[in-house]
């Protein structure tokens, strides 16, 4: 990378505090129907941002859900890159958690506070600012890029499957560079060389047609949250081990030299204990909790309610009691067949007097593993220690990118995961913040890498 | 009773049907902040239909909360009865389940639909066109009334002990007639001689400061869900008996006459699980199911929440979840020593991780009896059979009417429950309906209970 590259990039950095604010701005939230002008002006200022960076053939594509923004440069005949995000956010619920509100973003302490700043916008403003900077200096000459920035990734991508189908000819390419994911801790540089697949379930437990009188009727029938809270509480058993049936089946057992690779990782429990500020940690036991994190499968209830939930009192019988429940799987889980797997034991774990019902939630992803001597990943690993300083470390993910196996098996391309954010920036929660000095060296990565990446695809 | 008063109150029942109408439609919901004003209107209907029955002195006393509507008329010196309903209703949740608008009252085959029109509208509808018909007619000089219509009975009648305990002279009498209550069944007529008590109990549940990314730390932390999930399924044993200790140890078990007076009712089971449409009852082993309604205490969960609970899906480990739990108590049960021993009992079945807070929520109620032998219970009886037909039953009541006991402490007065609703008119369900054909007995019963009760008092 020449020095005018890295001032350009440095200078386009210094922009990027006030490009990510704009960004963040927009209440992107695809979950949420009364969003959906929001998730399009989010399409369209990144459009616009594309276009600046000096990004060809810039366009919204339809996909029957949310447009994927599209653009590309560069030679046709040259190895292709194709650069993966999202600019779509999740909902920001509970509300009242967040100190400034989340689509005001708020610097405080050079962090940046809104929904999306870290997934993943922030990351996006960083990839950009590299490209331009290289497009703008020394635009290479070994390496094509085509862009593809989904905004349906917080709901499990479910227009992409069929999109990328059609548009496979339009996004041919050897090799996905992905501005999501998030490195694993801010001391040192990290890859991801894995993910887990995810599956999820809605469950409909009813007792009765309506809501009955508990004076009339307590103590004599079925209560739906009753039995919901006892399938519920059945689904782990009092280790913490995923009592359903059959859903370690097909895990692949650790190998030792994978366990000796996670031990050897700086990671003590007790810090992270006490830094996401829980009283004790939890899960599967005969695991330390980078191996639960990392290499088992695990299940989450995400939501759950019924009956009465607001404000006072009503004295019902409950008919009817709902959750949501979400699997994160490793190799060799097929996510579809653990999601019937799922449905069949709830239905089966129906107490006496109630009906359950459960039913595959849309947007499964397979589990995800790139080889460990794939040459765009040690090239990324220099990158990165040129960048952040330190040794870079291959780490695993315990979330799901559905695209990556997507990509894998429509483009036949791995995806390297190469994003600026840090797992500790509460992606998902209240106060999500990114933190702003990544621009820069994110800035100069990116460059650095689409620079040197050429050589690494013709093998 | 006059062949006068009887003409008069069918007349005056003949217009019941638009008066319940207007008083449905206000939506007088006191558990909602939002429906104040609606609750307020519903008291001036009142008053003003009150004032049209010629009952003096009608007006509108503060109470802190709801105002009371008060009315009085006859001779000071005689026995008085204080006649008592509520014109507040449940909230309508959930909504979408009714077949017509809860407060837009829909007359179909003879029912009238809308939330409050049996619990407690109707009834009072009831109530005032027979004492209108009698004060019009022959008002009686052996027995003075005063009323007391509160707008908190679904709320728990939070303002209600202070109130009378500050107008204890104002409302000083011999018997409390209750317009509220309702007959167990359509086909006979029957008055309630016993209802139960209540408490109520919020439970919150929190195992880290905000929700977590479920990819980032599933499986590694506790789940405020999993924890709640598990702390409401052990709040009964798998034979549906309350496991909360010591739950049953004041309860008066049931004398081996009161088992057999039980068991002596026109009551088929097989016929009640039809009529509220369960596939199977449920409950504490060893009773039958009127003995767990009428003679042992019930535990049921009436709400339950947490995590993401909107359209689509959300990947977090949530950090809290909520519910509300109510129990329905009989002698000797102390309502206030049951809520501390269930609080402290779920705080301590908090599971590893987790952190319980369990609440009292205001509006307790005590077990409630009325003597077998109480000469204006009798009379009662003998006016239901002539305005019903049939014989009369001495039911039980799984409801609770926290005015009762209040009444009882306060006035030193029993309650008798002369209401004109049924049992399955779906109180505090969607759907519920008053019938209109009851009007008319209803009216009648009131004229010749009060026109007949003075002598009943002197004793």
């Amino acid at each position: 990378m020449s020095a005018q590259t890295q001032a350009r990039a440095r200078e386009l950095a210094a922009r990027g505090a006030q490009e990510l604010t704009e960004f963040v701005s927009i209440p992107s939230v695809s979950a949420l129907d009364r969003h959906k002008a929001d998730v399009g002006r989010a399409a369209e200022w990144l459009a616009a941002r594309m276009r600046r960076a000096g990004i060809g053939d810039v366009e919204l594509l339809a996909t029957g859900g949310n447009p994927v923004v599209y653009g590309a440069v560069g030679p046709r005949s040259a190895p292709t890159v194709l650069v993966y995000g999202h600019y779509d956010v999740q909902p920001v619920d509970p509300e009242s958690e967040w100190q400034t509100s989340p689509f005001a973003p708020t610097i405080r302490d050079g962090r940046l506070f809104g929904r999306g700043s870290s997934d993943d916008k922030g990351p996006i403003v960083c990839a950009l600012a590299g490209i331009e900077a290289l497009l703008a200096t020394a635009p290479p000459d070994d390496v094509r890029l085509v862009f593809l920035f989904e905004g349906e990734e917080e709901i499990g991508s479910p227009s992409l499957p069929a999109f990328l189908h059609r548009e496979r000819e339009r996004f041919r390419s050897d090799l996905v560079i992905s501005a999501d994911g998030g490195m694993w801790r801010v001391s040192e540089p990290s890859l991801n060389v894995s993910s887990k697949g995810m599956c999820a379930v809605q469950v409909d437990v009813e007792t009765a047609p309506s809501d009955l009188h508990s004076g009339r009727h307590g103590g004599a029938v079925p209560n739906a949250l009753h039995c919901l809270a006892q399938v519920l509480a059945g689904l782990h058993d009092d280790t913490g081990r995923v009592a359903v049936p059959g859903f370690y089946d097909q895990v692949t057992t650790p190998t030792p030299a994978q366990r000796a690779e996670v031990a050897a990782l700086p990671f003590r429990e007790e810090d992270y204990r006490q830094e996401v500020g829980v009283d004790r940690l939890w899960g599967e036991p005969g695991y330390s909790t980078l191996e639960r994190l990392w290499l088992r499968p695990t299940l989450d209830v995400v939501g759950m309610w019924g009956g009465f939930t607001q404000e006072g009192m009503k004295t019902i019988v409950p008919a009817r009691a709902h959750a949501k429940i979400s699997c994160r799987l490793v190799p060799d889980q097929d996510p579809e067949a653990i999601q019937r797997n799922l449905c069949a034991h709830l239905e089966a774990s129906a107490p006496p007097g109630a009906r359950v019902r459960a039913t595959p939630i849309e947007g499964t992803a397979r589990p995800y593993a790139l080889p460990a001597d794939y040459p765009p990943l040690l090239l990324a690993a220099d990158v990165l220690e040129r960048a952040l300083g330190g040794t870079n470390l291959m780490v695993r993910m315990g979330g799901t990118l559905p695209a990556a196996e997507l990509f894998q098996r429509e483009l036949g391309a791995y995806t390297m995961f190469f994003s600026f954010s840090v797992a500790d920036e509460r992606y998902h929660a209240p106060n999500e913040f990114f933190r702003l000095d990544r621009i820069e060296p994110g800035a100069l990565a990116w460059a650095d890498l689409i620079a040197r990446i050429g050589p690494t695809l013709r093998a």
